[in-house]
C-alpha cells in the first residue's frame, strides 16, 4: 500500500509519522511517496513530542528511476521494522515555510498523487491513502497540476488516461464512514438548489451501481443500500415534494430488478439512525449535508473519504492540512489510521 | 401540570400508566384529563403486564363543570401517592376499537387538548404534555376539530383566541431535543425546494426571536443559539449558494444588534456536532431534515417535541398513536417521561 505525503506545508508528514511511531502494524505492508528530508523532520518532531527516541525510525529514501516491472511493494523493505521506506519521484525539497500556501509544496504533493495514482493502476501497489492536498497551493503550482481542484479530479484524469476514455466517463462517488455508519452521496458540492435539479434518475442508478460494485468487492456479498429520501417523510405519497414518486421510486425498483439490495426511498430523518443500528451497510444520500451530518456528528476524529467508482483503491482522512496547526506535533492521527483500515478493508474481498 | 390523554384508541393512555407506575416522583404535580374508564383500563394492562399489584394505583374522576377559580393544581388532590386523578369534561366515552381510527376518539382527543389550552392560558395549569393524536381520526372527528392537522395548530387557535389576535399573529416553532442536542425548525412539512423558498430573513428573525425568549424563560439567561447554513461548508462566501450571504448573515448581524447570542451561518455538517458537544445551547435549522437527522441519529426512545412562541407551555414525546402496537401494553413510555422532564425544565427558568 503507498501512503501519499500530502502538502508538506500541512499535517501530512506529522500524522503518517506519528501512525508510524504509534502503529507500526498498520504500516507495515506500507510506503511512503513523498520527500525524505520532510519526512525526516516529521519523525524527529513527532518523536520529540511524543517523548520517544528519534533514533528508533530510520528513513530510507529509494529512486523511482529504474522501476522493477514487479510490485514495489515487494521492491522496497516495508516490511522491515524500524524502517519508513520513502519512494522519492522528485529532487530534494527546497526549505519551505510551515503552515503556508507555498507553489512548490503544492506542485510536488500533486505530483506525489500523480505518480502513486499510476503505479496502482498499474499494478505495483495494492492501494492508496492520501494525506491532505491543499487547494490554494495546488493553485499556486501552476499548470497542469492547477487545473485539479483536489485529489478526485486529479485520480480520475489518470484513471481516464490508463484506461484511454474521457474523465466523463470515468465517474466516482465520495462515500464518508466512520467506525458505524457508510453514507454515499449522489451530489456533493454544490448549492443545495442545485443540488436538487442535480439528483436525476441517471444520476441515482449510476450511484447505485458504483456503490455496489465497491460494497461487492469490500464484503464479498451484495451490499444491503438504503435509498434516503428528498423531503421530509419521504414526501408522504407526493404531498412535501415529488422526488421521491418521479426519481427514487423508479431508482429503486431498476435497482431491485438488477438483482441489487436497495430499500428506499426511506424517510431521511430516520434511514440514518437505522443504519446505524445495522440494519443496512451503507445509505445513499441525495446531497452533502444530509450525509455528512450523520456523518460526523458523534465527532471527526475518525471519518474517512472512500473514492469509489475509480481501477483503484483510495482512501483519505476526513480532514485537510490545517495549516493553523502544521509543524507543532499536535495534529491529530486517528482519521489517518482509520483511513488505513478502510484500505484493508476495501482490499479484503478482492 | 396537566397530561392529555391522546387518541384513545392508540398509546397514549398506556405511556400514562406506564409513567405513573414506574416514575411516580415525575407525576408528583400532575394530573390527566381524559376519559377515567380509559384509564382504568390502561393501568389494568400496564399493572398485568410488568407484573405489578392492579390495585396499587386508583383512578379519581373529576369533573370538570365548577372549576375553582383557583389553579386546579391544588384542587386535585394530584400530589396523593397512589392515585391518577382524571379530570373527565366529557360523558364517560363508549367502548372503542383498539388500534383504529374512530370519529369518537379523535373528537373527545382533541376536546381534551383544547380544554387543557384554555387551562393553561388561564394560569391554572403550569404547563400541558401532550399524549399523541391521530390525524386520521382527527379528520374523521368532523368539525370542528378536522379544521386542525394536529396539535399545533389546534393550540395555535386557542392562545389566538384567548389573546383577542389572529392565528397568524400567534408563530410558533417546533423544537426537537433530547437528552444532548436541542434544534428548532425554521421551516417544517414541506417538499425541500419550497423551504429553500420559505427561508426568508423574516422568518429567520421570527425564529431567533421566539427561541431566545424561550430558552431566556428556560434557563434564566440569554441562550448560545447557532444558526445553521443552508448550503454545504455553509456555501463558501457565495460559491455553493446565496442563502448564507442574503439571508442567514443579514439575520445574525439584526440578532447581535439586538443583543442576542448567535453564531453563524455554520457549516451544517458540524455544527451539530459542535452543539453537542455543548458549544452552543440550540442549533436553529433551516429545514425538517437538517434538524431531525442529528436529533434522530442516536434513536428514537426520548427525542421530546416542545412548541415554542405560545403563551404556554406545552411539550410531548417524538411519535405517534403507534395503532400497531396499541393496548397491547408493549409501548415505550420513555420519550413521554422525557417530554415531562422538558416541561419541568421549562418551567424552571419561570
Amino acid at each position: 500500500m503507498v501512503i501519499t505525503m500530502g502538502d508538506p506545508c500541512g499535517i501530512g508528514p506529522e500524522i503518517i509519522a506519528k501512525t508510524w511511531l504509534e502503529h507500526p502494524h498498520l504500516v507495515r505492508d506500507c510506503v511512503v511517496v513523498g520527500d525524505a528530508g520532510v519526512m525526516v523532520r516529521a519523525l524527529r518532531l513527532v518523536s520529540d513530542v511524543l517523548g520517544r527516541d528519534p533514533d528508533v525510525l530510520k528513513v530510507v529514501s529509494w529512486p523511482t528511476g529504474q522501476l522493477a516491472p514487479g510490485g514495489l511493494e515487494g521492491a522496497a523493505p516495508s516490511g522491515s521494522p524500524g524502517t519508513v521506506s520513502v519512494f522519492q519521484p522528485l529532487d530534494p525539497l527546497p526549505a519551505l515555510p510551515d503552515g503556508k500556501v507555498h507553489p512548490v509544496s503544492g506542485a510536488a504533493a500533486a505530483h506525489w498523487v500523480s505518480w502513486a495514482a499510476d503505479q496502482c493502476l498499474n499494478g505495483r501497489f495494492s492501494a492508496m491513502v492520501t494525506a491532505p492536498l491543499n487547494k490554494e497551493a495546488l493553485s499556486a503550482a501552476g499548470p497542469p497540476w492547477s487545473a485539479y481542484p483536489g485529489h478526485t479530479e486529479l485520480l480520475q484524469a489518470r484513471s481516464a488516461r490508463f484506461l484511454g476514455c474521457d474523465t466523463e466517463a470515468m465517474p466516482v462517488r465520495m462515500m464518508l464512514s466512520n467506525a458505524e455508519l457508510s453514507v454515499v452521496l449522489v451530489t456533493i458540492h454544490m448549492a443545495l438548489r442545485e443540488a436538487l435539479d442535480a439528483i436525476t434518475l441517471p444520476r441515482v442508478m449510476q450511484t447505485l451501481e458504483i456503490t455496489h460494485v465497491a460494497f461487492q468487492r469490500m464484503l464479498g456479498r451484495p451490499p444491503k443500500m438504503a435509498l434516503a429520501g428528498v423531503n421530509p417523510h419521504a414526501g408522504e405519497a407526493g404531498r412535501f415534494g415529488r422526488e421521491e414518486i418521479d426519481v427514487l421510486e423508479p431508482a429503486a425498483r431498476r435497482a431491485t430488478e438488477r438483482g441489487w439490495h436497495v430499500v428506499g426511498p426511506i424517510a431521511p430523518d430516520t434511514v440514518f439512525m437505522r443504519a446505524r443500528q445495522g440494519e443496512f451497510d451503507v445509505v445513499i444520500a441525495m446531497y452533502h449535508d444530509q450525509g455528512l451530518i450523520p456523518v460526523k456528528y458523534m465527532g471527526l476524529d475518525a471519518g474517512v473519504n472512500t473514492t469509489l467508482g475509480l481501477p483503484l483503491v483510495r482512501t483519505s482522512p476526513d480532514h485537510g492540512t490545517a495549516y493553523d496547526i502544521a509543524w507543532q506535533g499536535r495534529a491529530d492521527a486517528r482519521s489517518f489510521t482509520a483511513a488505513l483500515k478502510q484500505a484493508k478493508q476495501c482490499l479484503a474481498g478482492r
